[in-house]
């Protein structure tokens, strides 16, 4: 059974989001992905958004761009913590997408992440999920160690490269 | 029976939104005004949306603020016309209210105006109608020459006023 | 004879302006398109608008780009609805056609769709030519139930891609 | 023993951030506030991070302006999920504090909320301890209905006020 | 007879605007102002700029705030140079103003000045009246001058206030 | 002699500028062209400006990216009409370039063109010049019933086009 | 004689700027303070940029804004390190003012801090002259030491006051 | 022993970031590089910045992009003068990056340059050396010479190769 539920407007926004789906495969959680268009299937977003608690999932993960409305909607009809991703198009780059799902009336939050940010949606569904999770919470600490050491390792090559210009 | 429907998300929007609603007085046009939440009453919203045309609506107007989702989740689930007010709210002029409600996908449109424009969204409303309505068409056109004559009479008073400093 | 006409201020508009056309095709509307400078043909814009409604078109579609003022000007001399299309140009990914477009002093309304935003122009003004043309209102209704149906069967194809990655 | 910790980089913040220790308190959640400036004690901050999980904490709220660094740093030496409030400085309405606090890199994630929205940090907090405490949860689905006959209650109010304009 | 026409499209932009009359009064710089509105009184509009020319004028200001199209449609039917100030309205600090001025297409300039930059625009006017004008280009090097002057006496000041600081 | 002089601060500002060039050729306007560095040469760019008058330019154009300091620099050193040309660089779409030329304080007025409008400038130029010089106005009336021609023909094939499409 | 010199484009930027003077003057620095207009009086800031290094100045300081030129035309003159601080105008709350400055062309340098910043620019030259003198460099610690407890203070009256809501 | 270290997030930032080491061995300023992540590596990152001055470095240099915190949180750790290079990232072209650097509290400053403008940043370091540093000065006064040369030999080329316009 799924933890997580990945939804986007349109499979145009999947390149975008699949990284939100990696992120979760990385970790071992076990999550769902589908189209979930707020304004070409309203009552059907409405559903998943109402039943998404009562399903079992834990995180709702939810892309949208332009007037992105799809984070804020199911944030309404469920009590499910949603993180928001904006997705940017063609034009605005991406800041249309970003003050559509970040700027929600009191009542209401969304957890906005970065424009076209979709690994840290992933990441920060499973903080969420570690905040009651012993395990995972361990293996998110094991993941930020990961980091350090990866940017020690490119420090090292930048060392390099730089003593080539007098460093 | 009303033609126009004047929504919003909350009744601290009213006071920018009545200019929709005595620009239908004014033509004569019979509307209805009510509080619908996208965020706050999302099934209410789109019930509200869904059965405007058999209830006889024409036009529906909708304002909102921040992450305005209401005009576009209406677009949704009516085939009828929507025109979206952008309501400034404290922080950022309006402008993303304005992204948020113009920025629709194609597929599903709303006839935008501008930050705080609600009187124009009544008197777009009352071009719509008027589309159909040969009668409101001639007090449209007579409006237009009533802006004309105000301006007019603007001038006059502003050619007295800049004689005093030389002109 | 033509219900709506698409005029825009130069024909590399086109190419942005054609999708407002092709919606209205599908639905079968008819239109007219002609290029309509408000800045090269200023006198002839001015009649454009003020004798399209006696030429019996119903609405007027609008694009321009830039410091864009077809759209606003033709409302100022006719009484039908007219919607603007802001055209992006190669600076500012179109801000300023947008602004110029939708920030219109109270009195003259210009119903603004999206940057570029031409499909959703067409589909507004079949929405506003069915506020009075019973049938033309359950045709849009069917375009919108076939929305639906195609965000369904991206859903599907997603949902199969998603499985790769453990969904 | 607290499950939020509210942090901010001044007292200055706390008229802004308090609303987010208010909607804790409104669902009996166990929370502390405290000044932890990453520009004024950098060393503090990091400890103030790095120890939040080991100290029982489950979520962080931070609110910073600005140049807002606190929300990410956090982030950046906690498992834990961290919630950011861009608080509006004296110019630019907080987009600098709203852009310097979502547009983090992969791998740190921080859930951003509105500019100003504390009380949306705060009921995002209550949503990600409810994803793991079944009684939090349904106590936040009957928040939601509190929100929904408000709305309603609003709407009565209007419908009443726009009667005397003619609706 | 007038050198100068100042235009603005409604009497609300005139204490903005009064200050390029000021400008014009003290270099002795005949001018007439009127409310000339694109948006209200088109045709009057049209006629205002095809006729300055003939009418004696040499240059014409323009004041127009939101969607503001009077400078530029002056500038499309009349080949003298228009000035074009950007009135700030209530929203968006005169963005929107100047993006809807400066961003002609190629082919009709509007000489722009900043937001509500009304006495550099009586300035504009009388330094271009002065390039064929040796007279009036004397006097503008004594008003250069003057402000220099005045930029002396008020660093004067400075140091001494500076001074109590410890300067 | 030459009657306007283009200056810019870099000849990689020519690929724009030129068109400001081609403008005035196309006029039989006299005019020079250099690089005037308000950085790099800044004693230079003030002895330009101060001795453009003396040596027989009537308007100075000049053209400048990012933090654009030329125009307004002449502009200070000068009693001629100068139009400041905003060059779009790497970032930011010009929109630094916009605002570092076009608001100028009250004293010292640049005339600004859109961004990247260097053919604006030119023609704003001969404007300029025409305000004193009959034969030249009737030259750029003429370009303006050009401008309308080249529109109509657009229109025509526009037209033709259109009709494929079902018009 | 000064170390540092503080200078403005006019008095009205002095209420802004002093705060640089106070943060000199707190740490025992000598500085002068002065009106030097890049546009009003462009010889003599030229002249002032370029004898800055032989006064013995080692730092300049300039805060200006809209078309904030003076830090940029300062830094073209002098080898010293130039400080600019945007002073935010009436509208655009110092966007202008701070793309004016930041944004210079390779070759010329500003060292710009926030809008409004002047405290922190004073404490930049602090930095920068302690780069050279040890005993300033102690100082500085000292007064991040300083920074650290008056966030500890305001720390514990935030803890008492949070308690009053159940913290 | 390296005067100044340059550190920046990742080594994708270092395309950009090695025009500023370029800058420094154009004059013999013995620098360092290093990958000093604010993120991925906050306690080393603190480490580096506490301990910059007692190695001996006298100005650092940070590059960062998005929510760009590395210069800010160095600038919090040392008394030492710290210089921020706003990195642009895929999205929103380094308007995130600048404000997030540009934006810090009063207390700490941090010395920006432009987007992209980490030359600028070396040469604002040789500024700041060069302030305690007669010969260092000398050589950046010849550099200022070079820049004007080459100015003057691109005036030339282009002078030439505007006269096959006409000029």
């Amino acid at each position: 059974m799924a933890d997580v539920g990945i939804v986007m407007g349109s499979d145009s926004d999947w390149p975008v989001m699949k990284a939100a789906a990696e992120a979760l495969a990385e970790f071992g959680v076990a999550f769902e992905a589908d189209v979930v268009s707020a304004h070409r299937m309203p009552e059907e977003m409405i559903s998943y958004g109402a039943e998404a608690a009562g399903r079992g999932l834990k995180v709702i993960i939810a892309g949208a761009g332009g007037a992105a409305h799809l984070p804020g909607m199911l944030a309404s009809v469920t009590p499910l913590p949603v993180i928001g991703v904006p997705v940017p198009l063609k034009y605005l780059d991406g800041m249309d997408s970003l003050l559509s799902i970040v700027q929600m009336p009191a009542g209401v939050p969304v957890a906005t992440v970065a424009i076209g940010g979709a690994r840290n949606a992933g990441l920060l569904a499973v903080r969420i999920l570690a905040a009651a999770d012993e395990e995972l919470r361990v293996r998110m600490e094991a993941f930020q160690v990961t980091l350090k050491e990866q940017a020690h390792a490119k420090g090292a090559r930048l060392r390099a490269e730089a003593a080539d210009l007098g460093a």
